[in-house]
């Protein structure tokens, strides 16, 4: 192997090429020759590939690789970024890697006390409306394994709709959707008043339905509570308490038998699915439908110590979620994760649910849609923050020395100085954007209309941002005006041009007034806020770009 | 534990329920406290069995065995029949047995050779109308993987009604059906006119669509042939040829990923997945999909020696089998067991398919249920010749000494006496079924009308038996005409009701008509069928009932 002169040496940190397994490095060359750039796919076979794969030439380049291969001559580039967030792991590594989420490395593992009586859920409205509300939704389904929402109109057939926002309906012999109701001829205890212990549904299907969805149409019967059980944390229980019984119910195949008039279904699975490393993937838990085994004496006897064992741990009350759904909830979750339950209730009252299935691959891939747009969409909000510092803000003066965007770069820089915390540095550096753009603007403010632009900014703001950054921003003319009325020598610091508008904003503050302030838990940082703002008004002092503040902001960014 | 007295002893072949593990044993009470006889479904947890259970008193009964346990003092009966088709087995025999038939266990495994050029096919029209046809198709999906539907009407959307035929379709990102042809900025390779080597579908997806249908609309471009690759035999061999290459690939979770400007799809599962024995489950290849792999570097290493390995098989030209889609034509193939392909086609050139994923456990079901019923269908039928030996047959006598069903059941009995085949038997019993419910019967034939009942019969008989039933049959009548003319002694034997009808039916067979019937493949067994029916007029001889010959019938049903 020859290493030609290259432009630069690789940091300490950038994984070298020359370490790393040829024919992995090879098959992720991204030339054009190699993946279609219409859409990405793969066009060679990995047998296409010579046997004998070397490295000939490696030049780093500013942007990091590019290798000629021996011995056919093809050339690779790989970028620095991709070379180091995709650099061979340690072992330790690639067994933590969440992966895909699907299995116990991308979840958060509970038992009722982690939740703390919250739930997590969402107002439909709100889960429709805004992304980062639908993100954090889905994202809790992934994690946690389900999510409430709240409001959802109760109309019949809506779980489909509520279904159709993240994915796709799995249709079954039990219909697109299914009614959970008292039915006089029941196929299934589900549609019995009788209390149901956690399980999870349709163990007899394979693929199995991997999401439930569970609308509440009406519950006023005595009863009929539900109650949710993290199968993977009962797993990884046992698998602390008994090894070999988890082994055990990892290897067996459980046959799961549904059968009525006009379906017939089976299917043989473990009660715990593991991947190829052991970690958890999947439980089937439903002693319902759990068919006969056909196996030899000794794996029966070994197979049903390890099922009592854990049907034990799934049924301890500290387990076990448990809440009520109300007419206009809808629950959705991992049905090869979380077990359900529900008390047994009062059949002559009215409790109905609708309920759907679903699948989680187009639930996780609607998040990382979401993700992709809520990011692009900051990359482009950050975007028009610039121009703003760099156009307009670089033009505008309001009766003081320095710019408009002067004046915030310098609030920021003296709060960075002060080691104020990255959303401080955030308001400071933010807290005039109210003046530009709104129906009022900084000029409305100085011909004697109030433009509230503390208000407008902190509302622009917080599609982005949390409380932490706009309310400092909300309250940094009230702390002003608070300032006036606590500190005699503040007023005295004022320029010309903040006297001025101190009246078209109300004056100092009265008593009433002071202590509704003090009552704000957003007072002090406010204030501290507003020190920076009166800082900044210095044509002589230092101040970065607005580039240097682009990643804290970025960082602060409420994504998806 | 006391054993009492029991009504009879266990035999030999039926397991005694002593050795039988008790949990086990429990668990499978069908009683109406344990089950919910309106459904089936357990009505117990595990949990709630005592911990010391034991076998109080055992009773053999007639059918079976009642328990009496301890310390509950529970009943629980199990009859003859459950317990010696559920008796714990030996090791191997679990390892062997199908299960639900996902597995390798369950399936034949083949190379192109090994379907010698016959493709599981059928007619569109014979699968809509005739379960046992259709049953088929099913069971080579199950069994085969694959099955091609032909002269299924070229209409848009007519994919989705044959998947609608036995399951539901899984709604993806490319829609309820997708269209395989040349777009002009395709998301993915199928879109385009190249080369596609042997993979499977959506890997990204997990639970990824265990059933792909392709129907062709239109196919006249130059190129554009399908191939299909057993990706479990390629598994097979695999594992037999590189064993560890086998194991790195079961144990190694691969990224697969798919991402066009509305979707993104993650999934990380093994190139090939086996369940907790060890059995192949499932197999996963796209090479054009695959994302990158973070692994450590030593692992990385033995995953692209054994993933080269694996292409490498599936690419062996002795494992493809080749074929053309012509219009009307469409295939349903098992997506986690079939590697497809097609070659490189005109991309001028039109070829058009419509595609949809659906899942193969609503498959088995709809096969389960085809068995199901048809099982029943055959009882009824085995039920309704069985009244017509008793009802109807009993009272009918053409011109001879015996009943119509003496003279059947003598007929089966002489071929039975000379040791012929199970199905000649039937067809000796059941040669003058044709006589009955037609539109001419055994009156108008003694009327002098010919009723042409060996034909009415055989077409009768031809939805529950072969023609090794139906055709002898079909010939028997031609049989007598045929002996009259070639055998001079053979007319002095009939009897004078048979001289009357041979010349209703035509007389002795021409020349030309002697030769037409020797071609004829079922000319031996017509003729045999005729000389037992010859020898069935005795009123002395005797003949066992229909019963005797039910379970012989039963036997030779074409079943689904």
């Amino acid at each position: 192997m020859t290493v030609s002169p290259s432009v630069r040496q690789p940091s300490v940190e950038e994984p070298a090429v020359e370490d790393m397994p040829l024919m992995w490095l090879r098959d992720n060359c991204a030339c054009a020759l190699c993946r279609d750039p219409r859409n990405g796919q793969k066009l060679f076979q990995i047998t296409e590939l010579p046997a004998g794969l070397a490295l000939g030439a490696v030049r780093r380049t500013a942007d990091g690789v590019e290798v000629d291969w021996a011995p056919d001559g093809h050339r690779s580039e790989y970028s620095r970024q991709w070379l180091t967030a995709n650099r061979p792991g340690t072992g330790a590594d690639a067994a933590d890697r969440p992966g895909d989420r699907r299995g116990e490395t991308g979840k958060t593992l509970w038992t009722a006390a982690d939740l703390d009586g919250r739930l997590p859920e969402a107002d439909w409205a709100d889960y429709l409306g805004d992304p980062v509300v639908k993100a954090s939704v889905l994202d809790s389904v992934l994690g946690l394994g389900f999510a409430l929402l709240r409001d959802v109109p109760c109309r019949t057939g809506q779980v489909l709709e509520v279904a159709e926002t993240f994915g796709y309906v799995r249709e079954t012999n039990y219909g697109r959707l299914f009614d959970v109701r008292v039915e006089p001829d029941p196929n299934n205890l589900a549609f019995t008043g009788a209390r149901i212990t956690p399980h999870t549904d349709n163990p007899y299907r394979d693929p199995v339905p991997t999401l439930q969805l569970l609308h509440c149409l009406a519950n006023s019967a005595s009863g009929g509570d539900s109650g949710l059980v993290d199968g993977f944390k009962a797993a990884a229980l046992l698998r602390a308490e008994d090894p070999e019984a988890f082994a055990v119910l990892t290897r067996t195949p459980v046959p799961f038998r549904f059968s009525d008039a006009r379906t017939v279904l089976e299917a043989e699975r473990p009660l715990i699915d593991v991947d190829g490393r052991g970690r958890i993937r999947e439980v089937r838990f439903n002693n319902r439908s759990m068919s006969t085994l056909r196996l030899p004496a000794d794996e029966l006897e070994a197979f049903y110590r390890a099922y009592r064992t854990f049907a034990a741990i799934t049924l301890r009350p500290e387990l076990q979620l448990d809440f009520r759904l109300s007419p206009g909830d809808c629950l959705v979750f991992d049905n090869v994760r979380l077990l359900h339950a529900r008390t047994a209730f009062e059949e002559t009252g009215a409790r109905h649910l609708q309920g759907a299935y679903a699948d989680i691959d187009a639930l996780a891939g609607t998040l990382a849609v979401l993700r992709r747009q809520r990011d692009a969409a900051g990359a482009e909000f950050l975007d028009g923050l610039s121009e703003l510092f760099e156009g307009e803000g670089a033009g505008a003066y309001l009766g003081e020395p320095v710019t408009m965007a002067q004046h915030m770069l310098q609030a920021a820089a003296r709060a960075q100085e002060a080691g104020a915390s990255d959303a401080l540095v955030a308001a400071a550096l933010l807290h005039d954007v109210g003046h530009f753009h709104g129906p009022l603007t900084g000029e409305d403010l100085m011909a004697g209309t109030d433009n509230r632009h503390s208000h407008t900014g902190a509302d622009r703001l917080a599609d982005w941002f949390g409380p932490e950054v706009t309310e400092p921003i909300r309250l940094h003319v009230a702390a002003k005006r608070y300032l006036c009325a606590v500190e005699p020598e503040y007023f005295g610091l004022l320029t010309e041009a903040s006297v001025y508008t101190l009246q078209v904003q109300g004056g100092p503050m009265s008593a009433p007034e002071v202590a509704e302030y003090e009552a704000n838990p957003y007072a002090a940082d406010g204030v501290a806020v507003r020190r920076w703002d009166d800082q900044g008004k210095d044509p002589e002092a230092p101040a970065p770009d607005f580039a240097h503040f682009r990643p804290l902001l970025a960082a602060l960014l409420r994504t998806a």
